[in-house]
């Protein structure tokens, strides 16, 4: 945790703000604050900055706030990911948040089990927390939009069609492109990335990614689990985005 | 699991590979083979091929196996990683397996926690299983070779000094320098990664890294999990070194 955040409706007022819960024992246990210390304060989807320690008890750590940083930008790639098994899906909720991820897409595919959609991991309740969690190991404010789509035809037809100024891009293991090609080929201001279910996407479904301005990039020849496959691409990508501004 | 791996002596003779275990648990239940049905075999830090199902019954499956495809070559890139705690090095083990890693050298470091060492975690018969299902998912067969170093320093100026033709490089949140940079600038054959522990390398152990030949790079602002900066600093280094091949 090296931000703590701050619901908007535990910010206020700045000068009283109280900390419980994991917050408040990380504060206590992990980072050792006493009356007096500075500590790293965001607030979710808002501004960061600092909190001074004005007292504490066994539960509670109350905080004098500054934020004098404004939020910062949302990460410009956002993710199309087929709906990994539950099991999978849970490690990968606060990795995402800590690479850096504008929106998290969550789609069907030809290769995705039906009752993978019944998991609880769906639940906002359930998965805001763990988003939160990697926002505060990254030290970012910016909780991922995220949406669930039943059909991936649908969406790619209806909903991406309005959208433009983004390179689109599936990792594939035959492809020969990298990411960083792909990104610097197409100046477009935001990434979207594909990721399919352990099995891969259908040939039908590359030949509809294709269709919607989609490119094949490489990742190598290993076959990698959902979650691996996820950080690795968002690396890539990231970097690439770096490479080209810098 | 995309190749089925068998150890050496199990794969004598070629025509009689009894299979057990989660292994025939999965060809029965996943992959769902009868008999006639071939699949991919590979024998542990050896050559892969075709296993065609000759008979199987509630526990085991029985192949004829031919081997015709050498081993692969070993990963050209090692990881120097400061020892995790427990519960990320758990998940770490399949994840470096299957990003593909020659050697991984756990090493202590001021930041690491004493009892991590004490962990199951490092006992090759509990880490070693993880690894061969990483290897499994990644269709490699090459075993990452692991020894534990209980003193950077010494590992630095005994071991390291005697090995050569390495790009060294540990990601830093204050570096510039891309890994694709400093790969393609020392035209070494071999890169070694080291990652620092939570809380990042000392003053003194960045400063004995540079004196050893480590190069800063950078994977952007976030702070990341030793697991996930582990995944991002491999996809990095891989794609560097398939950019610089190709």
């Amino acid at each position: 945790m090296n931000l703590i955040l701050l619901e908007p409706d535990e910010a206020t007022p700045l000068d009283r703000v109280i900390v419980t819960g994991a917050r408040a024992t990380h504060l206590r246990t992990v980072l050792g604050v006493a009356p007096g210390d500075t500590v790293r304060i965001g607030v979710i989807d808002g501004p960061c900055g600092e909190g001074t320690v004005v007292e504490m008890d066994a539960t509670t750590v109350r905080l004098r706030c500054v934020l004098q940083r404004e939020a910062p930008a949302r990460p410009d790639i956002d993710l199309l990911l087929a709906l990994p098994r539950p099991k999978v899906l849970r490690r990968l909720w606060a990795q995402l948040a800590a690479m850096g991820v504008g929106r998290i897409r969550l789609t069907n595919a030809a290769r995705v089990e039906r009752n993978y959609f019944d998991t609880h991991l769906l639940q906002p309740d359930v998965y805001r927390p763990l988003l939160v969690e990697g926002l505060q190991q990254a030290r970012d404010t910016r909780l991922p939009i995220v949406t669930v789509h039943r059909q991936l035809k649908v969406f790619l037809e209806d909903e991406l069609e309005r959208m433009s100024d983004q390179v689109r891009a599936y990792g594939d293991p035959n492809a020969r492109t990298s990411v960083h090609a792909a990104v610097r080929t197409r100046n477009a201001r935001r990434v979207l990335l594909a990721i399919g279910p352990e099995g891969g996407w259908t040939d039908y479904e590359r030949a509809l990614l294709g269709t919607h301005g989609f490119e094949a990039v490489t990742m190598g020849p290993r076959t990698l689990r959902s979650d691996t496959a996820c950080v690795s691409l968002l690396a890539l990508a990231h970097d690439a985005l770096r490479s080209r501004e810098g």
